[in-house]
């Protein structure tokens, strides 16, 4: 951004579904979602309020996880700025990061001889991965200084934060990725994580000693080290205090990484709502996300992710009754039903304003490619957004 | 640009409607005023011999200033080059720089006892301002060698040059912006304007003691301090002869930076009509500017806007009848009705040709949305021209 960001009341709430782009869909007359759902405040709003366009998440042809998704959407630049998988997964557990803490992705896995011969120890069952998880932390609870914080995750998975002072997180993964393979310990990039990559390697001996009777679960491999992004804090970078509301832990924890406050837990859209509601006199920036339409498109199934749509259309009259400058619907990325996955295909974008202007048309893909706003980098929406909430400094003279 | 520019003689004119493009206006059959004007002659030129396009003027979600908004039609980056805001005052005020020159924004203001109570001087009348502006011409001509040009404006405004050898521009601005803080003198922002500093505060001292009885104008304020950018000067870098034919004085100044040609000062499109007929065959490139569509912008006057576009179209014939190798007609940023003041929507663009490419489509926002050229950065507009203009090698083998 080029221009001086100002500081006002004016509220912006980006409604954010999850993979909501899609593709025609032979099976369904060569329809999106978006266009079989039957959306009519949505279409209502973008007929009378909106202007449509699309979003590029990263680039051209690259399909983006949430982590660059979410940044690009917030206007950081996803090639810039990285949010680390073991984050995402300890963030995911509504796990608590600081800064300087390093999380990693974790598994318990079978090491026979030196060999790791199953990665997912047999798939174990989630009770016993918790009874693991609990053990481990009662019996180390810290090494070296080091606080150790771990939770147990879906079957054999679990997160893992090490908390301590001067940590990097410049670490190969201590996994090896394939089986039949041999045990790896956790390895420095640089001499910088020499001493952290010691920490964790005695920390990882002390576990596999612990669970040396656990037979399958004999042993633990950690992958995806990561701190927290060294990056501008968005109510800053905004001059706006920001509200993150979301069912999922992993999205509340994606927005407090980046700053953004978290008031409540919301169990489904009704609570969404209360909570925008209570709290929105006290900040001018409300992120909402959405998870349905992704998890409908990762199954490939049309029908839930078109009732996954019409159900978010319901809340959007609430939303709007609260008369905000801009209300932004869109998506992190694509999930096309057809692929059951992210995509790389841009993403149908709706602003909704105050001021009138309007490409009177529905929300979908088809008018969407067509819509004034034309088809930009993700990362440039904040920008738009911003300037339609009077929030931008003229640039020059 | 990556090809190299070729000298010849066809010729590239620009007319450049300031603050053309708009939004469709719910008050006006949600139409926008380059749809609603009656402009046979723009259509027919469009329809038959022209492409259309969109272009952002300094990125998307980003409100240019006139400086930028100009600079980037010129085919200059406007984040790279800056005209400051005294230049653009004193350009306003048909005032000559020269390079080295260090310009400014002049206020009389009212100063008590080190404090500015009113920095407008209780908006004084003009004419005063002009007897005050001629007292200080006569009675501090130069200082320390440096001479001093001063120019009134309207009601407290002045305009004011320094020239001389070795000045800089790395300046504060010499006002405190806000009424009731105490007064403050030009200070450096960096060593190399010490001496600059130095002899523009003895200045404001002398130019003070002499306004000492004047009551309410006892005080004067800079701000703005700037010198000409260190810019490639554009009949150079595009190898044309290049004339700026504009009503408004500030335009024809920011071109005269870029280093074009200003034959005469045109009063009515009329007299730009003669001029560009005049001198059509010593030049390659013409700058038109109009202004009245960005005024009826700024005054949310649509039917004016309208208007401002119909009585435009009276003049094209006159211009297409040269027979120039490619007329542009296109703002330097959209100035909407709806937001009395610039904007960041694209700018509709119009590329007349004779060599028979066409959309065959009337020019308008909605047209240009649709049309061949795509939406592109302002800044490229001047290659896109000159390739136009057969002007551009190939690039590469």
């Amino acid at each position: 951004m080029t221009a001086g960001v100002l500081a006002n009341d004016n509220k912006i709430v980006f409604l954010v579904l999850d993979g909501l782009g899609d593709v025609p869909h032979p099976g369904h007359s060569f329809l999106t979602p978006l266009e079989a759902a039957i959306k009519p405040n949505i279409d209502r709003l973008a007929v009378e309020s909106g202007v449509l366009g699309r979003t590029i998440p990263v680039g051209i042809g690259i399909t983006p996880g949430s982590g660059p998704g979410h940044l690009s959407l917030f206007g950081y630049d996803p090639l810039r700025y990285e949010i680390g998988r073991g984050i995402l997964e300890v963030l995911g557990l509504d796990m608590d990061m600081a800064a300087g803490d390093i999380a990693a992705r974790g598994n318990f896995a079978t090491v026979q001889d030196g060999i790791v011969v199953d990665r997912r120890a047999g798939r174990i069952e989630t009770s016993r991965t918790r009874r693991l998880c609990e053990e481990m932390s009662r019996s180390i609870p810290e090494i070296d200084g080091v606080k150790v914080v771990i939770k147990a995750g879906v079957s054999h998975r679990f997160g893992i934060i090490f908390k301590g002072e001067g940590l990097s997180d410049e670490l190969e993964d201590a996994d090896p990725h394939k089986e039949h393979m041999p045990f790896v310990w956790a390895a420095p990039k640089s001499p910088t994580a020499e001493r952290t990559a010691r920490i964790i390697n005695a920390y990882m001996e002390r576990v596999m000693d612990l669970l040396k009777a656990e037979g399958a679960a004999n042993g633990v491999l950690l992958r995806g080290f990561s701190q927290s992004p060294d990056i501008p804090p968005f109510p800053e970078k905004y001059r706006m205090d920001s509200l993150a509301v979301a069912t999922y832990p992993m999205y509340r924890g994606l927005a407090k990484v980046l700053g953004m406050k978290v008031e409540k837990e919301p169990a489904d859209y009704g609570e969404m709502i209360s909570i925008l509601r209570e709290h929105y006199d006290r900040y001018q920036f409300f992120f909402m996300h959405i998870k349905e339409t992704d998890v409908a498109g990762e199954d490939g199934n049309f029908e839930e992710k078109t009732r996954a749509i019409e159900i978010v259309d319901r809340i959007v009259p609430d939303i709007w009754a609260l008369a905000p400058r801009v209300l932004v619907v869109t998506g992190d990325h694509s999930t096309p039903c057809m692929l059951k996955g992210h995509s790389w295909h841009p993403v149908p974008l709706l602003i909704a304003t105050n001021m009138g202007e309007t490409d009177a048309k529905p929300f979908h893909e088809r008018n969407c490619l067509k819509g004034s706003l034309g088809t930009i980098y993700a990362k440039e929406l904040m920008t738009l957004a911003l300037a339609y909430g009077s929030k931008l400094d003229k640039y020059g003279a």
